[in-house]
This record gives C-alpha cells, structure tokens and sequence, in this order.
C-alpha cells in the first residue's frame, strides 16, 4: 500500500508543529512569543530604516549593531506558528496554515534578505545599507500583504 | 559656582534618557517594546530551565542555543525606561526611576549571571547549567521583586 503523504502536511509535522509546541504550554504563549519577537525586530529593523531614510545620521556601528539583532530575531517566530495558534489574540490570517509552503518561503526570503542587510552594515557604506534595507523591507510587507489582517 | 549634578541624574541622562528616548517615538511604543523583550528572553530562558529542572532532556547545544537569544534579549530592555515611560501598560514601579542606581545595579548583576550562563552552557556540563541557571534567575527574580508590580 502506497501511503501519500501532502507535503504541506510534512512541513507542518518538521517545521511547525512538534518542535513548535514543546517549546510553548499553550497555544497563547505561542502567539505572545511570536508578537514579541516581531516587535523586538521592528523596532531595531526601524533603527536601521530611521538612517537609510536619512532621518538620523547613518553611524555604520549602532547600523551593524541593529542589523545583529534583526538577524537573531528573524529566525525566532516561525517555530511559534504551530497547530492551534490561529485562533486567539493575532492578526495571523489562516492562510499561513492552508499554503505553509508560501508562508515558509516568505519567511526563508526575508531570512536571506536579512543576511544581505547584515552584511550591508559591515561594509559601512550608505549606499549599500540602503539598498539591503529596501529589499530586506519587501519581505516584510510581502508577507504582511499576504498573510496578516489590516 | 560648584554645579551638583546629583548621581542619578547623571546615570539617567547618561543610561536611561537620551538614547532611549531617541529611539522611541513614544512612550508606549517603548513599554511595548521593553515587555516584548523580557518576553522573548523569558521564553528561552525557560527553555534552559526545564533542561535544568529535568522536564526535558539536556542538550547542550539546545541549551548553548537558547542562552545566546537569552544574552542578546538581556541587553535589551533597560534602554526603554526612559522617562515618561513609568505610566501606561506596565508593571514598572516608580522605584525604577526613584532608585536608578539599584535597578541599574540589578540590571548588571542579571547580565553577567547570563553571562556565566552562557559559559556554563558551552561547557557541556549539566551540573554547571543548573547552578548557572539558578543563580541567574535569582537575579530576574530581585528586580521583579523590588521593581515590579505583582
């Protein structure tokens, strides 16, 4: 007997579920976890906007500084994306659960773009970190769009 | 004509105001960010503390892991108890900003035992985990104590 397994359904098992909910009692904390690591990483993503944009004077090592923390924090919400937190106090639209291959190819996408972002601020230059930032922001509002409520 | 400047004036302009308040456009989004980074770091914390506590089985790259997030998420925090920030969404008690040299000092004294942490981790070593562990959190639990609200 052939038994066909949905990839969907394999990546929920590697990549969401069973790691994700042994780190979380409840799927509340789960959602609190994940709100909090995307609030810590906006804040210190903004940091970095704030001197693309010109809005504060661009200081290369407070850049370079940000970036590391964006770059931990980038890898941190996936795993609290688990079976049963797409009910509760979250934007989080059901379309993350129903086309989990999208979902984790934005979160790959913004992941790698970080990486370029990080490696924008150690050259030090302007240009450079602008540049990274505009892509890397893409990413963010790629899945925004797609995958959080207004 | 001698100028007393008291010390915890100093320490605020120098620790908790300038560079705090320019990174916050207002003061709750600097609430919410200092919540959402004691949540992140509480939750890898944890993660250390049931390897520690026996609820899961030690490992020690797990353990290494997590104290890492949980070092970065320890800087954190303290640059959002800037001024204004003591009223709104918050368990903050006014000691925080009437005892700034005591909660500064709480706060070095939780970043080196996160420190010692993060050597015990990469040791490999269980025993050295659990006490690591205790004694850091210890630590989380002085300021909770004295500067937080039950």
């Amino acid at each position: 007997m052939k038994t066909l397994v949905p990839a969907a359904l394999v990546l929920a098992t590697a990549v969401l579920s069973t790691p994700a909910m042994a780190q979380f009692q409840k799927p509340e904390d789960a959602i609190k976890y994940r709100k909090a690591s995307f609030t810590v990483m906006a804040a210190h993503f903004g940091r970095i906007g704030a001197m693309a944009n010109g809005r504060v004077p661009f200081d290369a090592k407070v850049a370079a500084d940000n970036a590391a923390i964006v770059e931990t924090m980038s890898k941190l919400p996936w795993a609290a994306f688990g079976p049963g937190t797409d009910k509760g106090d979250t934007r989080a639209l059901p379309d993350i659960w129903k086309e989990q291959d999208a979902f984790k190819a934005g979160a790959d996408k913004m992941q790698a773009e970080i990486g370029k972002l990080v490696a924008a601020t150690k050259t030090g230059n302007l240009d450079s970190v602008k540049a990274a930032f505009g892509a890397a922001g893409q990413t963010c509002k790629a899945c925004h769009d797609d995958f959080r409520k207004d």
